[in-house]
């Protein structure tokens, strides 16, 4: 396998490794638990599971993938801030949601040949592409795991201490 | 730039605003806002403060740059348990060795070769590593990227909300 290859092989295992390690949080929650705020007046579990699908849902467009699948979700979980909305739909919901957005992504991820990752994401026009080859769809996967990462960390504080 | 420059130069500035991203975090908290734990029952910011420095301290040597600056952080930040150690070193001095030990990673990181992020990582043998090429430096850089925005998630819970 070249460099070139290897770069991406790391970087699409790393963000299959943060989507893992989240399920892997998510697994110890009871939706109780889910239903709790991470700390005092912060967001609430379900916020983040929401927030985490709705933000995955706008890499199907953002990386050129195709529609988002549950745009539905955005206005609750990105352009508002939790517990600003009354109704939202139930864990079970999210949940399945959530595993559906990644089944997608994920798809499209594997199947991506590498010279892909460094076209353009939808962000940005052609002509400023240009300009900024950086802004390509692997700095899209880069920010996103990061993303991730950060709100795992905020969710596994709901996990009961021993 | 060819791809290959093109995504270590994307993996390099995605560790770099990460940094960034902590130390405006950090900017925006007091001494006695890090003194307070990030949710009841939790790790203290200080503690995510002295974790993170002695984690980008160890990276020195697993990314074969060097010793380690401040293995005495070791003890108390990785291996143990905040509050399980009565004397940690005051706020002031820990956030001097989070910017030294960041400096001398930054200017390594910046002077690597792009070939050398493919060589093997500190933590795998020579013999291994013909197996597993992907346990690379670049894998260690990917990594520990998550893992900084993992506790700047955190961090981030004791900004006070307006």
């Amino acid at each position: 396998m070249n460099y070139l290859d290897l770069s991406i092989k790391i970087a699409v295992n790393n963000w299959q490794l943060q989507i893992n390690a989240f399920n892997s949080v998510l697994d110890k929650l009871s939706d109780d638990q889910l239903m709790c705020e991470i700390a005092p007046g912060r967001n609430r579990g379900v916020y983040l599971l929401g927030h985490s699908t709705a933000v995955h849902d706008l890499m199907l467009p953002l990386l050129r993938f195709g529609d988002a699948v549950h745009p539905e979700l955005h206005p609750l979980f990105v352009e508002a801030a939790d517990r600003t909305i009354a109704e939202i739909p139930p864990i079970h919901q999210l949940k399945a949601q959530w595993k559906e957005v990644n089944d997608s992504l994920t798809a499209h991820i594997n199947n991506l040949p590498v010279e892909e990752w460094f076209t353009r994401h939808n962000n940005i026009s052609e002509e400023n592409f240009e300009k900024e080859p950086q802004r390509n769809r692997l700095n899209v996967l880069f920010s996103r795991t990061n993303h991730l990462s950060y709100h795992r960390g905020q969710l596994a504080l709901l996990i009961k201490k021993h």
